[in-house]
């Protein structure tokens, strides 16, 4: 094999991996679409073959597709953060993290049972930035420190994540949830 | 058929029915256990056929098992909401109706899809007991009334649900969602 041949095969790799993550990512981004390889083979104008060997596999392809969705809230969380602050970053980044959990509300269900590293890592990157704007929180003495830190961030993200289900086409019900949280994490006045 | 020949079957067909009902929900009550009709036969020392038949079918079978676990529920909740009334009272009734559902977090699963009326009316009735609890504090000024009081409901109901799951061998977790729920119900200090 020629090195100019090797060079065309990678950038056809690199040109498969890019289409079918962009159906991928389409895909996924329709609210309740299930991303089926054959759908986003479909969407790529690719054989679902092809879309499988881009990635090695049909589980490394929906990581890498959910990390492309993921990626930007987590950048999106660290900017607002540095931006707001403690109380007032949570409460905007559990409104723009719902809104994101609504309109995906189907693929958790998807991904159940596959092997999604990238994914896990962004999930968990997630958390930290909740648990960050909650810390800074309690350092501003503006959220309570009565209760378990880790027991809250496990309250808000198990609460806004199921909220966020239900609201789908209900979005009063994601704003009543945010008004009740954020004031039932204030600390208790003495 | 004689008379007496019709008595002794019914008689034999209501000792059935009793035999898979306890059956049924001693299984139910045992935490994440799958109620498959073999193990209710199994448990009741009988045949998976008679298990059925004495019901007339899987879902009757089912639906009547989790009504009974149920119908102590929805009494226990009327009996504290007439003693302790308002927001004493959902606290109280809360905690129970989430270790409740601790203890059978994987039922809700396996329910999923059967036909079950009796279950589906006491569900209701639950909703309603912690509505009139959500009501009496609002009247009595001890729960916000600044949001739809139909989302209130829901939130608390989807929310503790969840959190009851959660808290499956963590029950601080239930305890930290229920101090942060009650004090984010709290009226709005002016």
């Amino acid at each position: 094999m020629s090195t100019s041949h090797g060079k065309a095969l990678r950038a056809d790799a690199l040109r498969n991996r890019r289409r079918a993550l962009d159906a991928a990512t389409a895909l996924l981004a329709e609210p309740g679409g299930p991303p089926k390889v054959e759908a986003i083979a479909e969407r790529a104008g690719m054989g679902a073959g092809t879309v499988v060997r881009a990635f090695g596999g049909k589980d490394a392809l929906m990581d890498a597709a959910v990390a492309e969705l993921l990626e930007p809230l987590v950048l999106r969380g660290r900017q607002i953060l540095e931006r707001d602050g403690g109380p007032t970053a949570l409460r905007a980044f559990l409104a723009e993290l719902m809104a994101f959990q609504a309109a995906h509300y189907a693929v958790n269900d998807q991904l159940a049972g596959l092997d999604l590293p990238a994914t896990t890592a962004l999930r968990a990157e997630l958390v930290r930035v909740v648990d960050a704007m909650l810390g800074e929180g309690r350092e501003q003495g503006a959220i309570r420190s009565d209760i378990d830190p880790v027991l809250v961030t496990s309250l808000v993200g198990e609460t806004a994540f199921t909220i966020a289900k239900a609201s789908h086409g209900t979005p009063e019900l994601a704003e009543a949830y945010l008004e009740v949280l954020m004031d039932g994490l204030r600390p208790r006045v003495p």
